[in-house]
């Protein structure tokens, strides 16, 4: 007792007044994590590829007090794990405004694209590029491409646009994406031959990993063509499945809104009686963030399958008898499955579609029909009701968070654009804005959840679903889509 | 061109197939940063001060595949800056399981108190608790403590009440704290006696820094008295101004509330003519937090006037030429004010609420009487029309996102107290959850927004606003809050 | 022009001051409508019935200022038609309090029960009972059946439940029915016996009008057997189609969440290049309500199909072609498809479920097959995507207006059972609450969308899809449901 | 008994299969209503003015299958009470498409203009207008005046807009209106220049009872000159104050919006200890019916003060021993009270605005201050929070409810003017559309609630509140407002 009033006082002492200040450990340190160096994955930057800049003040378009110089980074590797080798940390380059444009922003033509699927917060990504752009740095001209990359081959009534303030100024309250998307038509060769005709000097590409690689080449092409083209992508994923990256914008919205679809079920399985079961469908083919966060925002949820996490149907650690218990123990079950799992069961059909992901099996129906020959082999009565919300969890506006993501995503392209890099896309890792070179993402992406990681545990600790579906994971099925 | 059409080669060679490895930079690396060492933030661990430990093991309670080791640690200081010194890394202790506990969880008694403002998320935080202590670790008791420190002196119909999974199970679901709370009524004596008369091993705190500093002193007379009780903190805060973590749980929320308002305001400025002007009060009275992120999520604020920044009323560089520019060049104008701006102008009352706080001059009031008069004055008719939307951004329950947080935060609490650690909080630091000593976190609040950051450089990027408001930044006013 | 001026001036004249008061039309009125009567479609009262009364007054328990009398009443038929032969009004019993009560408040027992399928509204219905009938009445107890009327016959854990002020204080916030509900299961012998047993003076039925003529048998049965009972029923239909009344409870609040799902399948048709095509199917098995009142909320939608009228699939005045024109002229279109419609091509299932309802034919995925084969057959690309809200739209609690409503029906029921009145229903007729027989309901329900009327002209109107959809009206296929 | 089960055998005789047939009653119908006429309130036709009239078919612009004829009308008094005296019933003219247009919609010009407060719906109201009157009846130009009744003599940037159906495309997707508005600015003789000078047809005017003596005044200035122009009005009130009709666009989605203040007020006062008390201050200057509604459709309301009911505040049937009561019982209270309540104890300013409105007392603080004094006059604390929402109310987008009647109004008011009415209002009574001669419905209104009317009274029984409010009606104080 002596010893820990000792420690008490001596702590307190250290403290004057209110005990706020860092207190002393213990004499010796216990342990200590060992860094020999710092790695910094560079992107690059025209000049260094040879191009002429125009080495223009940034403060003339920029009020800014400090600009990021060309070394500051951000740490990648932030959990120091026990026992560990001497590490070097990996860290990327901190986004933000640099001093020094490549670009005369008086004389810069800039082109926006958005591809792929819909997702919360692209109008919020485009209205920002245009504020800033136009807005901050003066550019002379920004085409919006309509339609996704088929946009720029386009001739008809959906030819590009030319974007000004005014045109996106209410663009950000309405969901999807004012210039319109699509998948496929990707055709480097007549996009970067639009880019020279349109004399166009930076590209700002919105899309997920396949659009990102579909950036990249068109940087390299740039390169190789030798035009002084900064090309720039910002990550968008409804599955939150790129990687590198803390999350993707928009993935929150979206579950907020698969939250409702969660609450919807909830309401039916509780009051249908008998034995009321509430099954919803989510996105997410690869990956199961979308079920996953979902079933942690809601709390209401009793089952949760994902892609990564094969299903074990039958047999006293399945699903069914889970599903069976939990109705006897309160009446009611609320199950959420990505609409990707159980490929394991169900089998992968050959067909694809313009964007090359395959076509998936039903899940939902077939796991309802699991569940009501389940409760019927057993004597028992079940009411059944399924909810797909499909495209109702991605085509509202962001939300106040999604949409503050969007706003510092847009300026850290444009940031970057105007400084003259170019092969890189932008993203919040460990709660900073960063540049990273697309090939670094790409290699990352589509990322599937873990299922020995946190995100998972905390599923089965909230679900209390049996922890054997934790015992095999899936390898990730390898997946290439533009 | 030739060299860099073979860099661009070389990097192309490198990336067979799609461009997606990791590509080399250059011969030479220009810059190295140098770390000497990291810096664990360690907090107490009863046993360390000396009292007996049951060492029961984790795995009974909880299926965890991987638990969290002593020395396991987050990094704290991530960013990088040119040319820096050598530099020690500080790092937090990584939250999450433990592999032994400290308690016997058949044996353990828990009290959980909710203090201070409504913040959205604290009944997300208390069924978290309760569905982890009692469902997972399987404690024996749960007090739920009501209407703050004073419920512990309570003997009426507020004492505490027993909490279980059945009473929380659908509090995540509205806003408020299902245990009722208030300011001030702190007297560590009598705390302390009711948690020893109870037999109490555990105690959760959620409330601000004036609250923290409460419970630290709980954990300081515990340790004195020789009471083997763990003492956890979680951090709320409707300002945001709590230093160390990322963000406080609720803010979101509360952001996307007073988006609402800046939307009705905007849309009254819209549409009443001549010369709209919508003005919103926002909560904030040191930090201006709520305001600055409600004006970049909204994207529809042309002033946002803060506590941190002295306001600049007249003259060419003035708040109010501002508006009268802004309305003169599209017709109508939104500001966004925090209650606590403009005491450099308005002066400060002497008097104090029941938990410290001075009452703030009415800046909203005083902010809207000035437009007219400069309107009038400048022989011009302005519509004015004035929003405060209060206690409502901060009654709502928690949106996913921050249910979300409120999740990770009650478990990584829980862990913590389990493990046998006192006179931590927990929270967010570079998206990862960690434990923090509470005079750690004492010391960096309340915090305010830099005058020169990156928060308000978007601010005044965003609205347009005078650069020179962000001229002459105030010191924060010291306060003492329990 | 004198003649105009002149009549001007005299109606002007006529008018002291600001012109307010009735003005006089011309010499010889054109027209007279002739009323030759008012029949008023009376409910039966228990001691008209010959059971004894108690014959309380009302002022005890209620402090109404003045009560409604028994032959106080709303006209029913209230659009007079050009040159309409002499007619007789038919009027329905004015709801509300009456002087003198039937059952003793102090002695009397009530039973609710809740059944077929969820509705916005039916906790605040609950709720709004229980309310009036302890709160205001004093009733001596409540029970709540579970599980619709298979609860009658429980004996488990799902026996009714005893309902308090205390145990409804937060219904009405929540979707669904806090009494559970179901099915099937009615029983007349069974039910008349438990409240006979239990010696229950009330029994309060929410439903469909299949449950509406299980209530007139109960109440039937209890006449029969000398019981004093009255029975209330309180019409619930998500589809609207329940005869006499101006709308059903919650139908509005399930309007407003069909729209919302209208709205996602907007965006995603208008963003999804080339020739965006939403569709989103509705409920509606044999009225089209749902379908075409939030086709006219939204007006978003170009094309609304619904059971009563038949789908004209092909040819030049047909749905497809239609489809082809709104997006050759403004790239997109939105379909609305209620659940029950095309029947007349995709022929009828003669599987029913225990509600006695059809299985339909998935008219959602076979309209979006004709679409896009349709696309296909022209040489052009269409981009569909389907979206099917299903129970999303009916398991959120009423909202504004619809918790307005239930109030009113609510408290109209009570009043008329505590009168002594059986074998009724209630409703708002003309914006009134009234008392109606339930047969009188039942004769006409389930009624459907009038092809010609007045609400599917607006719809033709508000999509611009051929008026060729109305030339031929379904007859309204036989359903009988309890 | 006998007679019993033969009248009970007789009815189910009478109805074969289900008892659905209407039932016969009794021998002798004891009561028999008489109506002894229908006395159409009728409105101006400009033919009958002695106007020109095209008399073009309108089955060239509408397909309607039938049109309203000129003595179709819909009953006012529905109500029959009892023991009255022989009666003639009130009619309004039937709303609806007429088969002969007074107008060639080829050659007709129109404009549109909106007065007065926001309100939700107005968009919603302008953009079927147009829709209607350019996509149906394919007029050759619609004006949108801007900024109310002053946007006719505005020169500059606000001058008048060219309205389209593109221009309105997503119009309804907002609040306020696309138009702006504005309070004053009405001159006759001004507008009727403009009217003439831009040979418009036909004027649609957005606003309230005031804006509507106005427009009264216009098809008065119209005819008089000799001018073929019809005028209709189109109510709009956020306070529910205007008469005749059923409910004013808008009113239910304020409703709504005030009951999530409320919400609000509930959380804070339930979770606030010691003694919550929320207090939320809603529109309403002369008639409470927003305050009631919200207190109707949000059950958690104790007190609701309106200005047609005088505060009772001392006392023990006063207000404050009424929420000490409460407070008592359950720990804490939620008040409503309306901006024009307690003028009788507050006293009345001189001053009035723009639009002749009287400045209010402020009721809110001064209840707020009432409330603290007299708990602390107890010795007992009470912790306050106050809500104001004010403009968030009426700033929001119709919800469904609204969207729809905004529709029929429109419509309504489209088909009028083109058939050559002028000098009407129109708006649903009984749940019919109809149009109104403006006299009629100013000499209604403003209208306030029946301080012994249902709606007070179910205020009374939800609330809780001592019934002596209800005792001494204020007498409506008179306002002219333009």
């Amino acid at each position: 007792m002596a010893s820990r009033l000792m420690f008490a006082r001596r702590l307190m002492m250290s403290v004057p007044g209110v005990a706020c200040a860092r207190f002393a450990w213990s004499e010796e340190e216990p342990y200590q994590h060992k860094i020999t160096g710092v790695d910094i994955v560079r992107i690059h930057h025209l000049s260094e590829l040879g191009f002429a800049s125009k080495r223009v003040s940034n403060r003339r378009s920029f009020g800014y007090a400090k600009f990021i110089g060309a070394n500051e980074c951000v740490l990648g590797d932030i959990v120091l794990r026990e026992a560990a080798e001497p590490t070097t940390l990996k860290a990327y380059m901190r986004a933000g405004p640099r001093a020094t444009l490549h670009f005369d922003p008086s004389e810069t033509r800039v082109a926006i694209v958005t591809c792929g699927g819909l997702c919360p917060g692209m109008n919020s990504i485009i209205k920002n590029l245009v504020t800033t752009l136009k807005g901050h740095y003066g550019v002379s001209k920004i085409y919006g491409i309509r339609g996704g990359y088929r946009g720029f081959t386009s001739v008809g009534w959906d030819a590009p646009l030319l974007l000004t303030e005014e045109t996106v100024d209410a663009a950000h309250r309405q969901g999807g994406t004012i210039l319109g998307t699509s998948r496929g038509g990707f055709d480097a060769e007549k996009i970067v031959e639009w880019l020279r005709a349109k004399r166009v000097d930076q590209l700002y590409v919105i899309g997920g990993d396949g659009t990102h690689r579909g950036a990249y080449k068109l940087s390299e092409l740039c390169i190789e063509k030798g035009l002084n083209i900064a090309v720039a992508g910002i990550p968008k994923t409804i599955d939150n499945d790129i990687g590198v990256i803390d999350r993707s914008f928009g993935f929150m919205t979206a579950v907020s809104e698969a939250v409702r679809a969660i609450s919807a079920a909830r309401v039916e399985a509780e009051c249908n009686a008998p034995n009321g079961v509430g099954v919803v469908k989510l996105m997410g083919r690869n990956a199961g963030f979308l079920a996953a966060y979902a079933t942690l925002a809601s709390q209401d949820v009793d089952l949760c399958l994902v892609p990564e996490v094969p299903i074990d149907l039958v047999g006293p650690g399945g699903v069914l008898n889970h599903i069976e218990r939990v109705i006897d123990a309160k009446g009611h079950a609320v199950v959420v499955v990505a609409e990707g799992a159980g490929e394991e069961l169900l089998g992968v059909s050959a067909v694809t579609d313009a964007g090359g992901n395959r076509q998936l099996p039903p899940v939902g129906e077939w796991l309802c029909d699991k569940i009501k020959d389940h409760f019927k082999h057993e004597g028992k009565e079940a009411t059944l009701k399924y909810i797909d919300p499909s495209y109702m969890v991605r085509s509202v506006p962001a939300d106040a968070s999604d949409s503050y993501l969007c706003m510092t995503l847009a300026h850290a392209s444009a940031h970057g654009a105007m400084a003259g890099y170019t092969g890189f896309t932008v993203g919040l890792v460990n709660n900073r804005t960063v540049m990273v070179p697309i090939p670094e993402l790409a290699k990352a992406s589509p990322r599937a959840m873990a299922a020995h990681g946190r995100t998972w545990e905390r599923v089965v600790s909230i679900t209390g679903q049996p922890a054997s579906q934790n015992s095999l994971a899936k390898p990730l099925p390898g997946t290439t889509k533009i």
